[in-house]
């Protein structure tokens, strides 16, 4: 596959969503063909098995099924969208990839970093991301950038522990998975975020 | 956990869902608490699931994804219903389970038998049936069987040659996980697999 593999990853709130739309501005101006694509939609199945996660009638989920729910969503993903452009030599730009269920999943929940790893790795087949962008901002500036939004689903409303624990997870996968992660720092103005996230995808691109 | 977890497990045709019912009239007349219920729905999540897995319109699904989704299913189930069943005491009776999954996914779709039971042991965790009743029958039967039936889904229209393949697998299954399976002749009358069906489930329930 020739194309280039980029995940964007962080905390909720650390800017990602804006970021990504300026990078696909970006590769737009210098003529590169990209997709921008999102975890955990992006295909018509992914879609609707996003609407039973972040349904909030599901409170009484397991951790398992929500878990192994990511896991089928990032596998149609991968099936549908992500390899037939890599295959075409495009550069795909997503929104949250399997770094988010190791946080989420694995450590957030509770449900082991290796577990998580297991079922996802059966998911993607062998497709790992050439460059993950690791948007690092403390969780405390997350949730005042949160402040005054009424319009939340069943994760965003666990609270202030669950993603404290998230954070943490984080911090353990930059230790435990360092291969090809890059860490930008997300507390900083967008210009200066955008700026390190293009010059880091440009020499990738080389 | 002091309920017995018994499931009915065999190629479509085979006659399962008629005989669950049977077992389910004699456990009420013999005031045997139970529950009967089904793979892969059973809880409201778990019927949502089922949607989007039977639903004609997504030809388009990876096998990843299938299997994830059904494990996903599953994990719902052993955790709203078929748990807490079990630590009343009940008996549970259920049609389809693991090794359904193990056949379809992992022999009839290729996947491999080894994966999809590491991605359906995370969903169970660990609650394995204390029996499984398998319902032998070749396939040219069953499909005699089904003939005349014209309201199939996406997984009865796979033809003749997927069939065959989970047949052989539940073939290769019995032989490799021998543990608590009973294999039943459901090449016989109902009145003869009723009768060995719940002879075995009398030995267990002693």
């Amino acid at each position: 596959m020739s194309g280039v593999f980029i995940t964007l990853e962080g905390p909720d709130g650390s800017g990602k969503s804006t970021i990504i739309k300026l990078i696909g501005d970006f590769l737009k101006k210098e003529s590169i063909q990209f997709i921008e694509t999102r975890e955990p939609g992006g295909t018509f199945i992914g879609e609707e098995i996003r609407e039973i996660i972040l349904d909030n009638k599901n409170t009484n989920m397991s951790y398992e099924t929500e878990a192994l729910l990511y896991a089928a969503s990032r596998g149609q993903h991968i099936h549908e969208k992500i390899i037939p452009a890599l295959e075409d030599g495009k550069v795909v730009l997503c929104d949250r990839f399997i770094l988010s269920s190791l946080a989420y999943q694995g450590v957030g929940r509770g449900l082991g970093i290796e577990k998580i790893k297991m079922i996802n790795d059966f998911a993607i087949r062998g497709v790992y991301p050439d460059l993950i962008l690791f948007f690092h901002i403390d969780p405390k500036i997350t949730l005042e950038r949160k402040l005054g939004n009424i319009d939340t689903d069943r994760l965003e409303n666990l609270g202030g522990e669950f993603h404290e624990r998230v954070y943490k997870g984080y911090m353990d996968l930059l230790k435990l998975y360092p291969k090809n992660i890059v860490i930008i720092d997300a507390s900083r103005s967008i210009e200066e975020v955008l700026e390190q996230s293009i010059n880091t995808i440009k020499k990738i691109l080389k």
